[in-house]
Protein backbone atom coordinates (compact mmCIF):
# COMPACT_ATOMS: atom_id res chain seq x y z
CA UNK A 1 0.00 0.00 0.00
CA UNK A 2 1.27 3.45 -1.12
CA UNK A 3 1.08 6.59 1.38
CA UNK A 4 -2.39 8.44 1.70
CA UNK A 5 -2.12 11.80 2.49
CA UNK A 6 -5.98 13.27 3.31
CA UNK A 7 -5.21 16.91 2.42
CA UNK A 8 -7.09 20.27 1.86
CA UNK A 9 -4.74 22.06 -0.70
CA UNK A 10 -5.53 25.77 0.61
CA UNK A 11 -3.99 24.51 4.43
CA UNK A 12 -0.45 25.23 4.84
CA UNK A 13 -0.57 22.50 7.22
CA UNK A 14 -1.61 20.20 4.46
CA UNK A 15 1.39 21.99 2.24
CA UNK A 16 3.99 21.48 5.01
CA UNK A 17 3.75 17.71 4.05
CA UNK A 18 3.26 17.87 0.25
CA UNK A 19 6.39 19.96 -0.16
CA UNK A 20 8.86 17.45 1.91
CA UNK A 21 7.21 14.08 -0.03
CA UNK A 22 7.74 16.12 -3.13
CA UNK A 23 11.23 17.16 -2.35
CA UNK A 24 11.74 13.56 -0.63
CA UNK A 25 10.52 12.12 -4.19
CA UNK A 26 8.17 9.66 -2.47
CA UNK A 27 5.42 9.00 -3.97
CA UNK A 28 1.46 9.51 -2.39
CA UNK A 29 -1.69 9.04 -2.90
CA UNK A 30 -3.85 12.73 -2.38
CA UNK A 31 -7.30 12.60 -0.94
CA UNK A 32 -8.77 16.45 -1.02
CA UNK A 33 -11.00 16.91 1.67
CA UNK A 34 -13.24 20.31 2.17
CA UNK A 35 -12.79 21.59 5.20
CA UNK A 36 -15.36 24.30 4.67
CA UNK A 37 -17.43 21.65 3.95
CA UNK A 38 -17.23 19.37 6.97
CA UNK A 39 -15.48 16.76 5.10
CA UNK A 40 -13.22 16.19 8.03
CA UNK A 41 -16.28 15.55 9.91
CA UNK A 42 -17.68 12.74 9.05
CA UNK A 43 -17.89 9.75 10.62
CA UNK A 44 -15.60 7.85 8.40
CA UNK A 45 -13.00 10.36 8.55
CA UNK A 46 -13.30 11.04 12.08
CA UNK A 47 -12.70 6.98 12.36
CA UNK A 48 -9.30 7.50 11.02
CA UNK A 49 -8.82 10.86 12.82
CA UNK A 50 -10.94 11.62 15.71
CA UNK A 51 -9.60 15.14 16.15
CA UNK A 52 -11.14 15.76 12.64
CA UNK A 53 -8.26 17.70 11.09
CA UNK A 54 -6.09 17.62 8.33
CA UNK A 55 -3.54 16.73 7.36
CA UNK A 56 -3.69 13.34 8.29
CA UNK A 57 -1.15 10.59 6.83
CA UNK A 58 -2.13 6.96 6.31
CA UNK A 59 0.91 5.16 6.63
CA UNK A 60 1.88 1.74 4.07
CA UNK A 61 0.27 -0.77 6.58
CA UNK A 62 -2.78 1.32 7.28
CA UNK A 63 -1.51 3.40 10.84
CA UNK A 64 -2.99 7.06 10.44
CA UNK A 65 -0.87 9.37 11.50
CA UNK A 66 -2.23 13.41 12.20
CA UNK A 67 -0.80 16.50 13.21
CA UNK A 68 1.65 18.15 10.53
CA UNK A 69 4.78 18.57 12.40
CA UNK A 70 4.82 15.09 14.10
CA UNK A 71 4.20 13.89 10.02
CA UNK A 72 7.06 16.09 8.90
CA UNK A 73 9.55 14.47 11.49
CA UNK A 74 8.11 11.08 10.64
CA UNK A 75 9.11 11.37 7.30
CA UNK A 76 12.20 13.58 7.71
CA UNK A 77 13.67 10.73 9.74
CA UNK A 78 16.80 9.40 8.14
CA UNK A 79 17.28 12.65 5.64
CA UNK A 80 19.13 15.40 5.59
CA UNK A 81 16.39 17.38 6.51
CA UNK A 82 16.16 16.58 9.92
CA UNK A 83 19.72 17.30 12.22
CA UNK A 84 21.03 13.24 13.38
CA UNK A 85 22.13 14.87 16.19
CA UNK A 86 19.83 15.05 20.22
CA UNK A 87 20.42 18.88 20.72
CA UNK A 88 19.98 19.58 16.76
CA UNK A 89 16.54 17.35 16.98
CA UNK A 90 15.14 19.02 19.82
CA UNK A 91 15.75 22.64 18.62
CA UNK A 92 13.99 21.56 15.45
CA UNK A 93 10.95 20.70 17.91
CA UNK A 94 11.62 23.84 19.30
CA UNK A 95 10.36 25.92 16.11
CA UNK A 96 7.82 23.54 15.46
CA UNK A 97 6.28 23.87 18.48
CA UNK A 98 7.22 27.79 18.46
CA UNK A 99 5.40 27.27 15.14
CA UNK A 100 2.21 25.52 16.40
CA UNK A 101 1.74 27.80 19.62
CA UNK A 102 2.50 31.61 18.86
CA UNK A 103 2.47 31.66 15.12
CA UNK A 104 -0.41 29.44 13.48
CA UNK A 105 -3.26 30.66 15.44
CA UNK A 106 -2.38 33.80 14.69
CA UNK A 107 -1.16 33.79 10.72
CA UNK A 108 -2.98 31.02 9.62
CA UNK A 109 -6.20 31.69 11.27
CA UNK A 110 -6.26 35.57 10.40
CA UNK A 111 -5.21 34.17 6.35
CA UNK A 112 -8.38 31.72 6.81
CA UNK A 113 -11.18 33.81 8.10
CA UNK A 114 -9.83 36.30 5.62
CA UNK A 115 -10.20 33.69 2.66
CA UNK A 116 -13.99 32.42 4.68
CA UNK A 117 -14.97 36.12 4.87
CA UNK A 118 -15.55 35.79 8.17
CA UNK A 119 -12.40 38.24 9.19
CA UNK A 120 -14.96 41.10 8.49
CA UNK A 121 -17.26 40.13 10.89
CA UNK A 122 -14.48 39.71 13.81
CA UNK A 123 -12.60 43.21 13.55
CA UNK A 124 -11.48 42.71 17.34
CA UNK A 125 -10.73 39.08 17.25
CA UNK A 126 -8.20 39.90 13.96
CA UNK A 127 -6.94 42.87 15.19
CA UNK A 128 -6.00 40.53 18.24
CA UNK A 129 -4.55 37.98 16.51
CA UNK A 130 -2.46 40.24 13.98
CA UNK A 131 -0.69 41.53 17.21
CA UNK A 132 0.05 38.50 17.83
CA UNK A 133 0.84 37.04 14.48
CA UNK A 134 3.54 40.52 14.26
CA UNK A 135 5.10 39.45 18.01
CA UNK A 136 5.92 35.86 16.31
CA UNK A 137 7.51 37.45 13.11
CA UNK A 138 9.57 39.49 15.02
CA UNK A 139 10.66 36.11 16.87
CA UNK A 140 11.92 34.46 13.75
CA UNK A 141 12.92 38.21 12.13
CA UNK A 142 15.43 38.36 15.13
CA UNK A 143 16.26 34.75 14.83
CA UNK A 144 16.87 34.89 11.33
CA UNK A 145 19.08 37.91 11.63
CA UNK A 146 22.34 36.13 10.45
CA UNK A 147 21.36 33.01 9.75
CA UNK A 148 20.40 31.04 7.17
CA UNK A 149 17.55 28.79 8.01
CA UNK A 150 16.21 28.10 11.88
CA UNK A 151 18.68 25.12 12.81
CA UNK A 152 22.09 24.49 11.91
CA UNK A 153 22.80 26.35 9.25
CA UNK A 154 21.04 23.79 6.73
CA UNK A 155 17.50 23.72 5.56
CA UNK A 156 15.40 21.45 7.61
CA UNK A 157 11.78 20.70 8.34
CA UNK A 158 11.64 23.19 11.05
CA UNK A 159 12.02 25.94 7.91
CA UNK A 160 9.50 23.61 6.13
CA UNK A 161 7.23 24.20 9.33
CA UNK A 162 7.49 27.63 9.07
CA UNK A 163 7.30 28.63 5.61
CA UNK A 164 4.18 27.20 5.27
CA UNK A 165 2.16 29.91 6.48
CA UNK A 166 4.73 32.74 6.65
CA UNK A 167 4.88 32.75 2.72
CA UNK A 168 1.21 33.12 2.68
CA UNK A 169 0.94 35.71 5.88
CA UNK A 170 -0.01 38.62 3.29
CA UNK A 171 -3.34 36.80 2.46
CA UNK A 172 -4.29 37.84 6.01
CA UNK A 173 -3.04 41.01 5.54
CA UNK A 174 -0.06 40.66 7.33
CA UNK A 175 2.92 43.33 5.86
CA UNK A 176 6.54 41.50 5.96
CA UNK A 177 8.46 44.74 4.92
CA UNK A 178 9.72 45.53 8.22
CA UNK A 179 11.24 41.63 8.34
CA UNK A 180 13.71 41.74 5.85
CA UNK A 181 15.76 38.74 7.30
CA UNK A 182 12.54 36.41 7.19
CA UNK A 183 11.76 38.08 3.49
CA UNK A 184 15.23 36.72 2.68
CA UNK A 185 15.00 33.56 4.25
CA UNK A 186 11.08 32.99 2.36
CA UNK A 187 13.71 33.39 -0.67
CA UNK A 188 16.01 30.47 -0.28
CA UNK A 189 13.47 28.46 1.04
CA UNK A 190 11.44 28.94 -1.85
CA UNK A 191 15.06 28.24 -4.24
CA UNK A 192 15.84 24.83 -2.38
CA UNK A 193 15.63 22.08 -5.42
CA UNK A 194 12.71 20.08 -5.73
CA UNK A 195 10.29 23.16 -4.22
CA UNK A 196 6.71 23.01 -4.89
CA UNK A 197 3.99 25.89 -4.67
CA UNK A 198 1.23 25.75 -2.28
CA UNK A 199 -0.92 25.40 -5.28
CA UNK A 200 0.43 22.55 -6.41
CA UNK A 201 -0.47 19.24 -5.61
CA UNK B 1 27.42 23.43 34.39
CA UNK B 2 24.50 21.88 35.83
CA UNK B 3 20.82 21.93 34.26
CA UNK B 4 19.36 24.83 34.83
CA UNK B 5 15.31 25.30 34.75
CA UNK B 6 13.43 29.15 34.26
CA UNK B 7 9.96 27.70 35.63
CA UNK B 8 6.85 29.15 37.34
CA UNK B 9 5.70 26.81 39.82
CA UNK B 10 1.96 26.87 38.85
CA UNK B 11 2.53 26.15 35.22
CA UNK B 12 1.67 22.69 33.89
CA UNK B 13 4.40 23.24 31.06
CA UNK B 14 7.07 23.96 33.72
CA UNK B 15 5.77 21.04 35.84
CA UNK B 16 6.06 18.99 32.63
CA UNK B 17 10.13 19.22 33.24
CA UNK B 18 10.22 18.93 37.11
CA UNK B 19 8.18 15.71 36.72
CA UNK B 20 10.53 14.03 34.04
CA UNK B 21 13.43 15.84 35.77
CA UNK B 22 12.65 14.11 38.89
CA UNK B 23 11.74 10.94 37.52
CA UNK B 24 14.88 10.49 35.37
CA UNK B 25 16.77 11.38 39.02
CA UNK B 26 18.39 13.95 37.19
CA UNK B 27 19.83 17.45 39.23
CA UNK B 28 19.01 20.57 38.03
CA UNK B 29 18.58 24.42 39.33
CA UNK B 30 15.65 25.84 39.33
CA UNK B 31 14.88 29.61 38.73
CA UNK B 32 11.08 30.72 39.52
CA UNK B 33 9.63 33.45 37.58
CA UNK B 34 6.31 35.30 37.91
CA UNK B 35 4.74 35.18 34.98
CA UNK B 36 2.03 37.64 36.09
CA UNK B 37 4.64 39.83 37.37
CA UNK B 38 6.16 40.35 33.54
CA UNK B 39 9.71 38.21 34.92
CA UNK B 40 9.72 37.03 31.68
CA UNK B 41 9.55 39.87 29.25
CA UNK B 42 12.78 41.21 31.15
CA UNK B 43 15.79 42.40 28.62
CA UNK B 44 17.64 39.27 30.52
CA UNK B 45 14.88 36.38 29.83
CA UNK B 46 14.55 38.14 26.48
CA UNK B 47 17.86 37.64 25.89
CA UNK B 48 17.52 33.88 26.31
CA UNK B 49 14.02 33.30 25.04
CA UNK B 50 13.28 35.69 22.66
CA UNK B 51 9.56 33.74 22.96
CA UNK B 52 9.16 35.74 26.41
CA UNK B 53 7.85 32.02 27.75
CA UNK B 54 8.78 29.34 30.49
CA UNK B 55 9.71 26.93 31.04
CA UNK B 56 13.46 27.17 29.65
CA UNK B 57 16.02 24.56 29.74
CA UNK B 58 19.36 26.15 29.71
CA UNK B 59 21.52 22.81 28.91
CA UNK B 60 25.32 22.46 30.60
CA UNK B 61 26.88 24.29 27.54
CA UNK B 62 24.87 27.29 28.07
CA UNK B 63 22.47 26.30 25.17
CA UNK B 64 18.73 27.45 25.95
CA UNK B 65 16.23 25.42 24.75
CA UNK B 66 12.26 26.98 25.12
CA UNK B 67 9.27 24.70 24.30
CA UNK B 68 8.03 22.58 27.40
CA UNK B 69 7.43 19.39 24.66
CA UNK B 70 10.87 20.12 22.79
CA UNK B 71 12.52 19.89 26.40
CA UNK B 72 10.87 16.72 27.24
CA UNK B 73 11.83 15.04 23.89
CA UNK B 74 15.32 16.10 24.43
CA UNK B 75 15.38 14.97 28.12
CA UNK B 76 14.05 11.82 27.50
CA UNK B 77 15.89 10.50 24.45
CA UNK B 78 17.86 7.35 25.03
CA UNK B 79 15.30 6.41 28.06
CA UNK B 80 12.34 4.10 28.41
CA UNK B 81 10.04 7.65 28.78
CA UNK B 82 10.88 7.91 24.92
CA UNK B 83 10.28 4.88 22.24
CA UNK B 84 13.16 4.08 19.80
CA UNK B 85 11.33 3.20 16.72
CA UNK B 86 10.29 5.85 14.69
CA UNK B 87 6.42 5.52 14.37
CA UNK B 88 6.27 5.47 18.33
CA UNK B 89 8.11 8.45 18.32
CA UNK B 90 6.14 10.31 16.07
CA UNK B 91 3.37 9.31 17.68
CA UNK B 92 4.36 10.36 20.68
CA UNK B 93 5.66 13.64 18.82
CA UNK B 94 1.49 13.62 17.58
CA UNK B 95 -0.07 13.51 20.83
CA UNK B 96 2.30 16.60 21.97
CA UNK B 97 1.24 18.68 19.01
CA UNK B 98 -2.27 17.58 20.20
CA UNK B 99 -1.63 18.82 23.28
CA UNK B 100 0.02 22.35 22.28
CA UNK B 101 -2.50 23.15 19.66
CA UNK B 102 -5.96 21.17 20.75
CA UNK B 103 -6.11 21.18 24.35
CA UNK B 104 -3.34 23.67 26.23
CA UNK B 105 -4.95 26.75 24.71
CA UNK B 106 -8.56 25.44 26.09
CA UNK B 107 -7.73 23.69 29.40
CA UNK B 108 -4.42 25.99 31.06
CA UNK B 109 -5.51 29.16 29.45
CA UNK B 110 -9.24 29.10 31.08
CA UNK B 111 -7.06 27.57 34.42
CA UNK B 112 -5.00 30.73 34.08
CA UNK B 113 -7.83 33.24 33.70
CA UNK B 114 -9.76 31.55 36.76
CA UNK B 115 -6.28 31.56 39.15
CA UNK B 116 -5.49 35.14 37.69
CA UNK B 117 -9.68 36.41 38.18
CA UNK B 118 -9.71 37.49 34.44
CA UNK B 119 -12.32 34.86 34.13
CA UNK B 120 -15.35 36.29 34.95
CA UNK B 121 -14.94 39.11 32.82
CA UNK B 122 -14.59 37.65 29.27
CA UNK B 123 -17.74 34.66 30.35
CA UNK B 124 -17.63 34.96 26.23
CA UNK B 125 -14.35 33.79 25.64
CA UNK B 126 -14.51 31.27 28.75
CA UNK B 127 -17.47 29.26 27.60
CA UNK B 128 -15.95 29.15 24.02
CA UNK B 129 -12.27 27.57 25.02
CA UNK B 130 -14.47 24.93 27.96
CA UNK B 131 -16.61 23.84 24.88
CA UNK B 132 -12.83 23.23 22.92
CA UNK B 133 -11.48 21.91 26.01
CA UNK B 134 -14.06 18.95 26.21
CA UNK B 135 -13.54 18.36 22.85
CA UNK B 136 -9.88 17.69 23.22
CA UNK B 137 -11.04 15.76 26.41
CA UNK B 138 -13.49 13.63 24.52
CA UNK B 139 -10.19 13.08 21.71
CA UNK B 140 -8.48 11.62 25.05
CA UNK B 141 -11.20 9.84 26.72
CA UNK B 142 -11.94 8.21 23.40
CA UNK B 143 -8.42 6.87 22.65
CA UNK B 144 -7.70 6.20 26.01
CA UNK B 145 -11.00 3.47 26.57
CA UNK B 146 -9.29 0.30 26.38
CA UNK B 147 -6.03 1.76 26.79
CA UNK B 148 -3.14 2.13 29.39
CA UNK B 149 -1.15 5.00 28.07
CA UNK B 150 -1.24 7.00 24.93
CA UNK B 151 1.16 5.54 22.98
CA UNK B 152 2.86 1.97 22.69
CA UNK B 153 0.87 0.72 26.09
CA UNK B 154 3.69 1.84 28.11
CA UNK B 155 4.34 5.19 30.28
CA UNK B 156 6.62 8.08 28.05
CA UNK B 157 6.59 11.47 27.42
CA UNK B 158 3.40 11.77 25.77
CA UNK B 159 1.59 10.78 29.04
CA UNK B 160 3.16 13.78 31.13
CA UNK B 161 2.18 16.68 28.73
CA UNK B 162 -0.94 15.64 28.51
CA UNK B 163 -1.73 14.83 32.27
CA UNK B 164 0.00 18.53 33.56
CA UNK B 165 -2.75 20.36 32.67
CA UNK B 166 -5.59 17.19 32.38
CA UNK B 167 -5.02 16.30 36.31
CA UNK B 168 -5.56 20.43 37.02
CA UNK B 169 -8.65 21.05 34.65
CA UNK B 170 -11.23 21.20 37.33
CA UNK B 171 -9.00 24.80 38.10
CA UNK B 172 -10.53 25.74 35.18
CA UNK B 173 -14.40 24.56 36.12
CA UNK B 174 -13.51 21.62 33.58
CA UNK B 175 -15.66 18.52 34.94
CA UNK B 176 -13.99 14.69 34.17
CA UNK B 177 -17.48 12.89 35.37
CA UNK B 178 -18.20 11.94 31.84
CA UNK B 179 -14.43 10.82 31.65
CA UNK B 180 -13.61 7.71 33.03
CA UNK B 181 -11.46 6.41 31.11
CA UNK B 182 -8.91 9.63 31.39
CA UNK B 183 -9.93 9.49 35.20
CA UNK B 184 -8.22 5.64 35.15
CA UNK B 185 -5.51 6.87 33.23
CA UNK B 186 -5.01 10.56 35.39
CA UNK B 187 -4.33 7.61 38.51
CA UNK B 188 -2.33 5.41 36.45
CA UNK B 189 0.12 8.32 35.54
CA UNK B 190 0.11 9.35 39.21
CA UNK B 191 0.70 5.82 40.66
CA UNK B 192 4.49 6.07 38.35
CA UNK B 193 7.81 5.69 40.60
CA UNK B 194 8.89 9.06 41.60
CA UNK B 195 5.62 11.02 40.98
CA UNK B 196 6.03 14.26 41.85
CA UNK B 197 3.02 16.76 42.67
CA UNK B 198 2.50 20.26 40.40
CA UNK B 199 3.36 22.37 43.65
CA UNK B 200 6.34 20.36 44.54
CA UNK B 201 9.66 21.93 43.17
Amino acid sequence: MTLKLYDYLESGNGYKIRLLLHQLGVEYERIELDITKGETRTPEFLALNRNGRIPLLVLEDGTPLPESDAILFYLAEGTPLLPADRLGRAQVLRWMFFEQYSHEPYIAVVRFWVHTGVASQRPEEVKTRRQRGYEALGVMEDHLRGREFFVAETYTIADIALYAYTHVAHEGGFELEEYPAVRAWLERVRSQPRHIPITEA
